[in-house]
């Protein structure tokens, strides 16, 4: 009992309070963003996705696993990366900044970064640990549910 | 029965199995880049364009052939280029991608490639084997009847 | 025999005559990007690699596969990107103008394109299908032996 | 027995195992990246330094803390924090890239990130978690001199 109080307290330490130095947090391994990758994978060819990109970035935005799909379009390797990086960097949805775009605030776009539907965050214990960016799916909208597909993946 | 084989296997290499490690394609030559060019000029001229910078890319986007007519503004150069690259690397018309951003998709101008119609893939044996991307003629709407016309040969 | 040399003939015409407009080439898929890569990790891991970066792209430079071996510097990413990128561009190894440079010839650091050892060509009959680039590695040599394993794989 | 079994498991899981999909690391905070700048700062301040920019970042390459001292060259600014990117993204000081220049390996210049010493990585239990980058010093000796007092710190 007292063991596993001890073991608690020095998580929570871990954790960080509000004056540490340094944060206890997780990073996505090679082995989860292939766990992502290919929950991705599996739903883009269960929905009959015609191909597409998918990239994983870390947390920083930094690119950890990426593949093309046979028959994708060249752009979309660049352009799924992107979004992939838009979601980690701003930590959340790339589709939340599209949707600010597209209802008026043009000015957005100044920004530089790839604002479109299809980067989604990647979470392990309410943390974002890095983000997953599909692009060249059958549609926009495909494109984004496969990245959600990938994300919801449980890690451990 | 030996030759049945030998044509159903060379199909099958042809068309790349899913398995395949490599896959048969074609890409433009410079005479088929040539014959492109000459379809888009000859057109150009028939229809009074008043001149305009006409390239001509490989499936990766790499310029192969360009001419730009005397009377042509500078900026046509880049801007015709940028076109061809953007048919080539997204496998479509540049059309689509500038008609869904004036139709309310604005947010695809943070993608960073240039979307204006006039880029047009070339195909042969229904494969994108480069692009044609056209600027400064009389009009946008001329731009595109131009890479059309280029992109109409039939190459061989 | 008449078959035989039907066929031959077939293959002749595709392969194109010197005023052909198109010409029949291969491309890697994603299934040889993997046999690429699968040979240059399993030579890293034998070669006590500490990590690293591995690319593919293909022939036009474009990102096919990647993977970030656990424990790699982020940076590794993008610069084995640009390496493969570089050796399927210029269709030679990347440590050719790496050694041009060092060996006097700076003017080769405007030229924008990563110069460093580390980038193969993938060839398939001769054509270069592609590029392997890679970063993080126990050395620079290191990265070189790597990236020379991937591409010493027969393709099919 | 039982104890030692949950430390075990406990350190294990910190350490990360080959096959976890995440891994138990730590980040800088806002206060421990003041702790580095504190330190950079009174280490310049006891060596009369006449200024100099000091940036903070995190494990990702992305801004923490940043500071530019009265009487610095703007440009500091700029160059502080691109040390402190290289350093973080490299995982080494950045002093060992500009050394490899220097000593003959011109072609690292391709490379497109700022390789000048007073780039140093932010260490916490053996694991990178930041760099600091200094500018702007009495001498490029002297920027790298603060940014190592500031990575000495030890962050709790």
């Amino acid at each position: 009992m007292k063991i596993k109080f001890l073991l608690l307290a020095a998580l929570f330490f871990a954790a960080g309070s509000a004056r540490a130095q340094v944060a206890a947090t997780y990073q996505l391994t090679l082995e989860g963003a292939q766990k992502v990758m290919d929950a991705a994978v599996t739903y883009a060819k269960a929905n009959q996705s015609p191909g597409g990109s998918i990239a994983v970035v870390d947390a920083g935005g930094h690119l950890l696993l990426f593949e093309r799909l046979d028959g994708s379009f060249p752009a979309s390797a660049t352009v799924a990366i992107e979004k992939a990086r838009t979601a980690a960097l701003f930590k959340f949805e790339s589709k939340k900044l599209e949707d600010a775009i597209n209802g008026g605030r043009d000015a957005l776009i100044t920004v530089g970064f790839t604002f479109l539907q299809g980067g989604v965050p990647v979470l392990y214990n309410g943390q974002v640990v890095g983000a997953i960016g599909v692009s060249g799916a059958k549609s926009a909208d495909q494109d984004r549910e496969i990245a959600t597909a990938g994300a919801a993946v449980q890690l451990q």
